[in-house]
């Protein structure tokens, strides 16, 4: 089994960026503890990051061909793309939406996703520990499917 | 380690309620699985379930004095008790909200939480997993805070 | 055929409270006329009022068990309560939704009824009335359904 | 007593149009059971149905002077018609508002009736038999008033 | 010069129709001080009333063509009539609104006019007065175009 | 019998404040016209110009005292001013409000009237005619009221 | 083949009606075309204009017996006429709804149509040419559908 | 002449809640200052405090029966609440509405108070002095009804 | 210890305007209770009252220097005054918001106040009481402040 | 004559993407078939795709230099981009936006056209028919513009 | 050259208001350093405050007269007032809107500003210097005009 | 001292790009005119244009760790780049948004600007000399910060 990891727009500059509210974890290490429980669950992972809602788009598409799940953090374009969200609709594999912090918790324009409706799940609020849950959720949901 | 599981109203019809949304899980079974869970790791669950919304606010009151972390699943109480998102707040113990089904993909006024930003995390649409999914990370958030 | 009749908050004080939008009918009375029209229908009811919501729920997922139809008016929850609307899409058995006084002749947060669409019809504005045209209701609809 | 029913516009369609939303039932045969309910019940009714907001004016207009009462579905013309609203307003005589369906459960646009806060009551939701209440509920209600 | 006076929906009830909200004054009485004073000021009037949206829009495009100008109540169609307004727009002599109540101090959605955009002024809440000020308006607009 | 004609604020720059809106009369030259036809119809007028919204509640409260109608043009603070709508309602003398331009033809913002629900009518569009058409409408009210 | 072409309220007036929005173009004028390319692509139209909501109604009816599909431009109506989505929902035939102008570029309230959800496509802005590509597509529209 | 006190859900952790928003005074010792005063003033006083909206309405309908007025603290009903705002109305008993902190200065949905409209006043803001001041004004009225 | 009371627009005509809304008593009135409870509480009041937004907000100023406290009636100013707002805020000195009417039981927008967010709290609905309780309460902050 | 053809995102996956929405046709089968037509009509087109807003907006400048017409079907970014309205106003040859699916009877969110405004029409809902539509009307619009 | 500079509402009390939003820096303070500017400038400036919209208005206009640019920080009244706007729009030279905070980073209700529109440019968040900029930007505008 | 000067979408079209709203001059102008400026500051600049969001964000992450400033116009992504608002936020260095036109005297989607909260400042209706503005504006600004 293979699942994508997909880091959306500023997510690169993890631990720097805002610490109060994002941590001061950065995205290497966080990607290290994905592999590390990747490894543990026995399934492969790819990860990349993209500032660019296209990259994230061609991202998608081409997970949708070589892997069997994806953990998606569409971060700033969670609450306003609609080409990402048809993405992820038009890809056959299913997807879990991953947030940092709780965003139902800050600014009123953070609280809508836009994204996750095209999603099976979203998990958020739980720093790091959401890409990992989430890593757990798409496994479980592949291995239902199958 | 103790977490209290909160079930709100009509969860108790799980499996019989429009399966095509919830599935055909019985809470029983659920809760079973919370059960096996909590025993691989090592802590202790309170599980119960209410319909009735002063009940689920006397539930997190107890918890707040008895447990060290919440899992609950506020149901139909979601989208409009301020009273719930006040009970949460002021109790010192987190809480992970949980869903069954993905409700940013459903109606309009399911798709609004108000309990959530009381919370520290939401996870939802994963079915019983959901519920596997917030025991492990209410675990994790307890630990990380000793 | 057995149909169960739930009447909610305040409607014990009827005849009582506002009578100039309720009128001085009291619940004792339209009970009176229910039952009787009943047993000229050839049907069982069985009649509660709750003032709590979960308390509703409770009877409303006890008629799913026990009755054919559910004839209810939620009062004040009409406008705002998902855990009824859940319930009753919850039970197996139809309902129809009744009110004494016409809500989309009133105040703006009255018109509204999240109660409603989980119903399988509306009948508001006729005072006691409504209750008894929802009682022939909802036995013709169970008459139709068999 | 005499009770005019007004039927709105694409009516006469009833039975082809959209049958999984309006069932089977033509309206002939609507009507043919409203004037056996009437005769059961002792009235007499006139029964018209138009596709133009004027017409349905007119009709209510010449109801306002001999008929008693009004049982009227507005058909399309619920969710806008100001006018109609006035007209039922105007006349001196009580109207119950009638649909096939539940609008509470349908399209957003559906919901809002611009021309129930002009009538006594209304009934929705239960097919032809909406039309069998209403005449039932005026009759009671002209009764009442005498 | 010829101004056309075109009365809308229901107009027709003047008198009877809500008193409390319209006056006692019959249409009749008003189309009499209407033409009493057209005389004194030495213009023609036509006058017309319709309760159908088609048949005022026929009315405004002949008016276009025989009249110098229009006084208007649009009545119930005022807040919804997008014909009326391109109507009016489209005719090449320019239009008053008038209104007998004041409808900025009534329903909410009585308080927009979908039709005065495209009216030279409006006039309302001075009852049968409204008319005859807008005659004197029009006349001297008229008049002042030439 | 005296009317007070009360011009807002700005007004008093008419004639060169943006033309194309509000035309190239000058305030002295309509209070000419508004005192030449109070003269024709035999009452007396006092008219005062105020920027301060404070100015032209004392001039409201001074009409109250002193005046038997009141014609104002709010001008800017028509949309806004809760403290004028309640001067007006707090005086015992009917009020007709005034507008050059047709208002509901502008901007959003202009379309809305805070202060006409607190008068008798409201006359718009038609320049310096909307004050002497207001002129005739005050004196027919007083008139009519005694 | 038959297809129907239905132009609405004041599209008679086109070619005086507002030129720098709509054009110089006669109706008649485009009927012609319209004919001209009906007979260039070997089918029937008929074509009719009405001022009334209710004849529209009656139109598409009339087009649901006897023809194969319907271009419509509903003008006016577009924005509010639910009672003509319900017409070309209750026929058995596809139609495209045609705009002279490019709606979604006006005013905010010409940007909603009613109409078009009711229709398979819509086709806006490119003046006459709106109406001959409509045709081409009800043509393409109704082949693909034998 | 008695007063009964209703305290809303969660106010049994105040002093524990929340201390910056809500201070550190236990309720205990709110109710303490409560009945020093009501004995200064030499009135009784009931107090009770429910967590259940339901029990709330209970108390309410109860106080309507044996007390003279009613000071309430809704808290996070206060927002929501339909079913208490019925029963404030369908008591016989004067209410006033009070809050801790200044509901008006805090989130977006603690702004609205659905239950205050069915008060005769509300104080809020000054803590524990709110319910002394309501305690005062609730007297002050029910002498000033004698 | 100095308390500055400020009243705002059109409280002048009190006793005047709308008695049914607001009472008989008159302004004199009530300051005369104002003045007699200060002297039994020992502390110096200092009353005035503005029809300018300006002329209050000099006296907010005024206030900030030489007084302890400021309970005030921002009247028609209270739902759209930010500039009183700011005052309110940039002023050393805490005050109470008092209303004469219940705000929160009459029009939508008399329901928001764009003031009592500045404040410490805020009184209504109990006519001249309100000012007298605003008082008790200004005075117990202040001394609790020291 | 020559038309630049732009795809927006996910176009690539046609016929994978939904088929239920968006059809079983490839995105080649589609551009075979507009160069055929392209070929008839004895015009050049030059086609591409983008997943990126960026590319898109490049897309369109390069047309603004190159060709005399544009064909895009915006997809995603119809909804939301700012940006690519800019650069459809920004360059000097004339745009037809398409859709394959009728945008108007689907989300609410994708009923809006953020890009539509700056076309000089909008055809949508007839599934590849839409572009060959759209190449018609875009050479017809070129050559009136010679 | 002369720039009349124009201070709104409680900027008086600039450096005891808030400094934590708006600084240290007294209005002496930023005044002279606007002088010092002016001088090096070659312009004369002319500068005032006031807390009354009348009198701000009166600067307005004076400026009209005297000055040949305006710099003006409306302070409260940006939020609210038309007639500013209004008088910005009647005078014939330009001005330029300045803030001293972001407004657009503040409260919901700060970010709109209604006088914005009647300016040339708006220059925010820069503390002083966003007025020693807004004269660079005048003298330039001023200078380009002519 | 370096600042980074970021240019938006289709700001490489000015000059070209709607004359009327943007002016004539050329980007290359302005950027020539900003070198001088700087040049004259002693201040280094490094000026880009983009029309991609990601690249946008590249860049402002690389002003991040290159610059000690910047200056944006983030043009069409102004109004809904979330992701943009965040890469401002996430380097630590400030910024100042620049616009050519006054944005809140256009259309009501460009009056909102989702990247302003995120920076230090805005400068906006001035032309070219708005990023002059805004150089001297963030140079002074990290002079401060120094």
């Amino acid at each position: 089994m293979n699942v994508a990891v997909i880091h959306g727009p500023n997510l690169n500059l993890l631990g720097v960026r805002e610490p109060d509210v994002y941590g001061t974890v950065t995205l290497a290490e966080i990607d290290e503890r994905i592999r590390a429980l990747a490894e543990a669950l026995g399934v492969e992972v790819t990860i990349c990051q993209h500032n660019s809602e296209g990259a994230m788009i061609d991202a998608i598409q081409q997970a949708g061909c070589e892997a069997d799940g994806i953990v998606i953090n569409p971060a700033g374009y969670t609450h306003t793309s609609v080409a990402i969200h048809d993405a992820l609709k038009a890809v056959p594999v299913p997807a879990i939406e991953v947030h940092l912090s709780n965003i139902l918790a800050r600014e009123d324009w953070r609280q809508r996703s836009m994204t996750a409706p095209a999603c099976a799940g979203v998990i958020g609020g739980l720093g790091a520990d959401s890409y990992l849950l989430a890593l757990r959720g798409i496994v479980a949901l592949v291995e239902a499917g199958r």
